[in-house]
């Protein structure tokens, strides 16, 4: 990600630089790149404080487009891909993004991303070699361009990362853990009147089978199987 | 994803109302609820204009969590992952994505996102089955709210044009299936001496969490709680 280039042409919304720049850094993508951005805007969203700040501080701004990709190897655009005859390649974003994965090893790759209302002009596609594109919705195609940005990160990290944190793979209950249970809740049926010693042994096989649906965990039949004990005790006391 | 909904929790900047409505008509994702927002936020986001203004009209509104996933029979939180201890098990998006297009084929399914400052309570995460969380960086983990819905969408529709195959499952209990069993029980911990009332606001929260990590079919949540109301009603006549 240390080759990567995200690349705003003509943002005009403080508000848009700053999502923009949140996601790059909630997705460890650190250079920004602004081209003519509306000014008071830029200033605005470089006053920023948060952990974001660095990235909107650093930010390198150009006039053109051409000089911000210069130093690039590979330039990708950006387009919701409507109402316009494009001379490019488009790849769909899960594509695209791997393709970019392997033009990082070899090079710096730019990804750019228009202004909030016409997104990129032909002649700033023309530095691009070939477009990216989210899937979305015919009836509704243009995205947010802080979400289009955070979309487009989040694919390519997609296999670059670290597991976080992982609680899914819970010890489940053994079936003698579940048979404890099943014994205190027929006990406490009984005692309750719910099975009389007539229905007993009907009631004890759906209640074994009933407790084998639930994918226990072992806390959690040890935590059950105490609060009927409790439940059973003054049952019996009272 | 006609059965998906996206539920906002105390959101209140008007802005994230607007393009949470705008990254759910992007992906398709059309029913929004929210939960106790800022009320001048929400009539503001209501009155916009513009293709994802719909959503935003037709968007329902609920006092509590409770209330607005009573009628869907599996709810998944949001939670950044940091500076907390969950009780949860947390998958990350691409894993939790395929769970919850398992999950459509059988009923309504609720993600869940908390306001902006604060994310998710535990009192809210407790009525959630389990977790998903987006992967980012470890020094700045958590996401503008309208980027972490638009990124979501975007890996549940990933692999929309392949039907996933529901694999042969019983119809889940509801929420509201869940809460019913949760207050019987919750009187029969009373009752019994489990929890007092000093210990019953814990117990209440672990119990509800408890409650929704078995997966209830619909027909056994009903028989547990007729079991517990027996007992309950035992408890108390004796």
């Amino acid at each position: 990600m240390d080759r990567l280039r995200i690349v705003l042409v003509g943002t005009r919304n403080p508000l848009n630089l700053g999502v923009a720049a949140r996601a790059m850094s909630n997705f460890g993508a650190l250079y920004l790149r602004v081209v003519n951005p509306y000014e008071p805007s830029f200033r605005e969203a470089r006053s920023a404080i948060g952990p974001s700040a660095e990235i909107l501080a650093n930010a390198q701004e150009y006039q053109t487009l051409a000089d911000a990709v210069s130093d690039c190897s590979f330039v990708v655009g950006t387009t919701a891909a409507q109402n316009r005859e494009l001379q490019h390649s488009i790849y769909r974003l899960d594509a695209a993004a791997k393709k970019v994965r392997e033009r990082l090893a070899s090079g710096k790759v730019a990804i750019v991303f228009g202004s909030e209302k016409t997104g990129l002009s032909n002649n700033d596609l023309s530095y691009c070699q070939w477009l990216l594109h989210i899937p979305t919705r015919k009836q509704h195609r243009s995205m947010n361009l802080g979400q289009a940005i955070a979309v487009t990160l989040y694919e390519l990290c997609r296999d670059g990362r670290e597991v976080v944190q992982s609680y899914d793979s819970k010890e489940l209950a053994a079936s003698s853990d579940l048979d404890r249970l099943t014994v205190v809740l027929l006990q406490a049926l009984d005692v309750s009147g719910y099975s009389t010693s007539e229905t007993h042994p009907g009631t004890e096989v759906k209640v074994r089978r009933l407790v084998r649906r639930l994918s226990l965990e072992v806390d959690d039949a040890e935590v059950l199987t105490g609060m009927l004990r409790q439940i059973l005790w003054k049952l019996k006391t009272l």
